[in-house]
């Protein structure tokens, strides 16, 4: 949960007089994401969330995750359309901070999927995917190969404190991913975080797909196996091959990726997996007393990095 | 700021299926009030708040909060409306905690609010002091002068850790407040907490009052002098005697108190900054790690105490 940064009544106004969508009906801090400030924000013109970008996010990248979800949105994808001010720009002030407002999506996030809602998510990912051939912006992944060994420095000597040999699991993983990690495949523009809540659904269907704020350019079928780890996995830690199998199919139904792409399912699982165990690894180890956000688990991911490593084929995600 | 508990989407449809308000459209934890979990709650029906009660609310008390409030909007004032649910009972079980879902009150806070506010506040709590009357409910004070010894008798001990002779000037004023105290001025239901962040606004019309959980059975000038306390005094703790005066007089001029209500405003306002400095104290010094609540200086309310202290009348606060 969030809302690091409080605005006042009066940057409120300043910062809205910037824009024509009317005064404010109402403000409130939301507890949703743990990398920016959110407020949900009703003025005369309708609802919208405004964001206040906390020092985790680049300001350089703001233009690419902005521009990004203007592509996608035209392209027909369910997500948040940042509003332009009368200076015709997205991007603007308050507190301090650089804040934008996007529009507001209805629908709440699903706890525990069903197989129907990965079957949803795996081809709205796809439909993503496509709508996003033709954007023209570029971020690289921050979070890839080279961000996890960086990481993984910053975390190496006090791994063990989580768990006994967690330090010696994830350096070899890194040396198995070093010399594993495919470079052919088709690349595109990624989500690379559409975990369950950032999907919103009202009653079963999926009514939009929220924070963009890791989006890159990098290889399709890594994003979906960063779906396999978040949405295919029970609470207790088991792989639950039948929602996995709804999830790959559908999106393979809707923008069918090459044999090769298929094939590495596999060891970009285990990179997926790799990659949320090192970001909350540090996240663990580096816990601000008082943070308001709630620390998540990282040896969930030891252990779905278990299970992807005894994968032999995509066939374990239910894929031939 | 709050939400202490998470609501999932099945507890969520749960608890609706007890209303007629239809399906949820989105669910969002909002960072307001710092005793309970609320939720901007948006249904088929319209917007809502959802409130769910932790433990510092006790639960024999929720019915007076309530059925007050419902009293207060049927008597004209702008304030939040349980919503009844189809056993004709407002209050429900979610998530292990007991909750009602109330209607939504557009409006924003003010951070620093002008004179004109605080007139407007005035003349607010004096027509919802004339709408309290024949509310049949009743809940003491439990924050009156019996519930300030017990706050200090638990704080006493640590209370120089804050500040230097801090225990000395806390029990000295509760031995005057003890002699001085009035007991046979107007009684009435109060609201008791009516800071900036219970009162919204649009533009500078005042569109609602919110946050009922303090409100008892006390003297109507007690709550006066809690809205003085409140609203009067500037952010480096200057007392602004001209807002306290555009203050009481709205006041007076909607709900006339007799002379001596009026005469005991010194002394009033002295046991309203020392409430709020004790239940400060108490949190500062019961703070707990990671607690996502932010914390309040105690010392501005010593501060606020010491300029009550020197006041010799009620023309301090504007009236005569």
């Amino acid at each position: 949960m969030a809302v690091y940064t409080e605005v006042s009544n009066e940057e409120l106004n300043a910062l809205l007089a910037n824009y024509d969508i009317g005064q404010a009906l109402s403000c409130k801090g939301i507890a949703e994401g743990v990398e920016n400030s959110n407020y949900l924000l009703h003025t005369e013109a309708g609802q919208y969330i405004l964001t206040l970008y906390e020092k985790r996010v680049s300001a350089d990248d703001l233009p690419f995750f902005l521009s990004l979800m203007k592509h996608l949105s035209d392209g027909g994808i369910d997500c948040p359309v940042p509003i332009h001010g009368r200076d015709g720009t997205a991007l603007h002030q308050i507190a301090g901070r650089s804040a934008a407002i996007v529009t507001f999506l209805e629908g709440v996030c699903v706890n525990r999927p069903k197989k129907e809602h990965c079957a949803t998510v795996g081809e709205s990912v796809a439909r993503m995917h496509i709508a996003g051939q033709g954007f023209l912006g570029r971020r690289p992944n921050t979070l890839g190969l080279t961000g996890w060994y960086s990481l993984f420095e910053q975390c190496a000597s006090r791994a063990d404190q989580v768990k006994s040999g967690l330090q010696e699991t994830i350096s070899k993983e890194l040396h198995y991913l070093e010399v594993n990690w495919p470079k052919d495949l088709y690349q595109g523009v990624i989500h690379a975080d559409l975990f369950p809540d950032n999907v919103f659904f009202i009653q079963d269907r999926l009514s939009g797909l929220i924070d963009f704020y890791f989006a890159c350019n990098d290889m399709l079928a890594y994003d979906l196996a960063i779906c396999i780890n978040a949405w295919c996995f029970e609470p207790r830690g088991e792989f639950n091959a039948t929602k996995a199998r709804a999830l790959t199919r559908a999106y393979m139904s809707v923008n069918k990726l090459p044999d090769e792409d298929v094939a590495a399912l596999p060891v970009l699982c285990r990179g997926a997996a790799l990659r949320f165990l090192l970001t909350r690894l540090f996240d663990w180890l580096n816990a601000v007393d008082g943070a308001m956000v709630k620390q998540k688990d990282p040896l969930e991911y030891a252990d779905r990095l278990r299970f992807h490593q005894s994968a032999v084929s995509a066939e374990s995600y239910g894929l031939e």
